[in-house]
């Protein structure tokens, strides 16, 4: 309930969130190295723990390397998980234990795919990866209405243009999509990148210019591929969308419910005061992203087949 | 869930909504006098029925006339309803048997002021109107963490322009606050305005250029008072919106939604797919106003003070 999360968010925690995100963005704001980042990024991961009862087995589907996390209690479906991490960086490591809080809270297998990265691989790599591993997915015996795709941050954008992707080829939808501080529009617009600057203390237009340019390598980020604000959402499936309130990228959320509300999705968007990008992340830390979680996982079960 | 409720949205309701609704805005569209608008407004709400349980009372507070509900098994709270209109036609009666909703949902004991309409009192009658029956709310001994204000269209915009006026005198916040299909810009502006000009069976942009015009008379459509979505809205409670994506209002509600996350406040936006202006209004006959009710009744009771 929102009144709940908002009541939930003491200054002591978010003075803690703080102090964690600027550890983590004084490396990455001045890159090191890519190796390192990608390397800081996983470390960071690993050093919070997996939930009780997932076990993660490496896999591998249509060619595309994956974590499988299987709950202990495994009930219906399939969560497609999309990382973030600028197109760049991030991985089913760096992820791991955010996505077992949504297998433990929802007992969905979850797929996370280790989608190609730039700039080694240039749009659209990243899509056709998820959907390869969405159609395998289809060919392993999971009806459309049983699998959700998810992600967070760019995993998010990519989530909402892996559905473009498949109305294009005429592939079925999955049951929903839940996005986390999505990164939906390559171009970097709306009032948020100015309001919220200071801020943002994970994320600026800067750093997103350098993964945007990275990732589309020459591509337009006006292609709906890459920036799916810009697609038509028409015959996607309901749409979950989480943001905080100090991101830059809450611009993203808000026009992605805007341009799937007009394209007669169901959508739900949640705003939660006070939290930065991804914060479902520091899910031990933070109360709200506990409460977030929970929600979440309530609407992607409702979302499956009966 | 929003899963559930585009499932429950049969063409055949679908199509029912139609016909009811060309009935209403063919009256509506051409209105042949202001006060059979009036009249045919409180006529369609007495078609409806009100909830079992619910005792309906006239009364009045700090000189408002008003319609007191109160559930047969009356919980905690009250909720101050304001209803919509267009800022010139609409009532307590009108509106009766949709409150009724809430309260038989919530428990919570309604009061549905009859504030003063346009043209005969322009802005900000209205606001003075809300604000005065809020104040003698506490007056009565209603904590201001045991009210939640809430209010369709016009009756939206004039929730948060209430909020934000409260703000201004130093009077503290209710705990929540809850619109439909808000009109929060007079100045009627976004894209769903060209978008759904054409599915949008109540609301056009003539007919709200119209109403503005009579509800400011002379005053400024960039009042934050009277359009909420250019005021500061920083330290107002949870805020959840409810609209339908066939809304030429959707506009509002997204750019609602957008200033409100950069206040930081707790927001919840729902688009519902299909649904009209107002679908709430169409309990009986309308799924997806149902679970809609019951969804909303849920995050009020949350917001409630233990």
């Amino acid at each position: 309930m929102s009144k709940r999360v908002s009541d939930d968010i003491s200054q002591a925690e978010v003075a803690g969130v703080r102090a964690l995100l600027q550890a983590m963005t004084d490396s990455l704001r001045d890159p090191p190295s890519l190796e390192k980042l990608r390397a800081d990024y996983e470390a960071m991961g690993q050093a919070y723990p997996v939930a009780d009862g997932v076990s993660v087995t490496p896999s591998q589907l249509a060619g595309v390397a994956l974590e499988q996390q299987t709950p202990s209690k495994a009930g219906q479906g399939a969560l497609l998980y999309l990382h973030g991490g600028g197109y760049g960086i991030g991985s089913p490591i760096s992820h791991r234990h955010m996505v077992a809080q949504f297998v433990a809270a929802t007992g969905m297998t979850a797929f996370v795919p280790n989608y190609r990265l730039a700039p080694e691989h240039g749009f659209p790599a990243a899509v056709d990866d998820a959907v390869a591993v969405y159609q395998a997915l289809l060919d392993q015996g999971y009806a459309p209405g049983n699998i959700i795709i998810a992600g967070d941050s760019a995993g998010g954008g990519l989530t909402i243009a892996t559905a473009l992707c498949l109305k294009a080829k005429g592939i079925a939808q999955p049951a929903g999509l839940f996005v986390i501080s999505p990164w939906a529009n390559l171009k970097q617009e709306g009032s948020s990148y100015a309001a919220k600057a200071t801020s943002d203390f994970i994320v600026d237009v800067g750093s997103l210019n350098h993964w945007a340019e990275a990732y589309l390598a020459g591509a337009s980020a006006n292609d709906p591929l890459a920036s799916p604000v810009l697609g038509d959402l028409s015959g996607l499936p309901p749409l979950l969308i989480h943001v905080g309130s100090e991101e830059v990228l809450l611009a993203d959320s808000v026009r992605l419910a805007e341009v799937a509300g007009l394209a007669k999705l169901d959508v739900e968007l949640k705003i939660v005061p006070h939290m930065p990008h991804v914060f479902h992340y520091m899910w031990p830390q933070v109360t709200a992203a506990r409460i977030a979680i929970a929600e979440a996982a309530h609407w992607m079960k409702a979302c499956l087949s009966a």
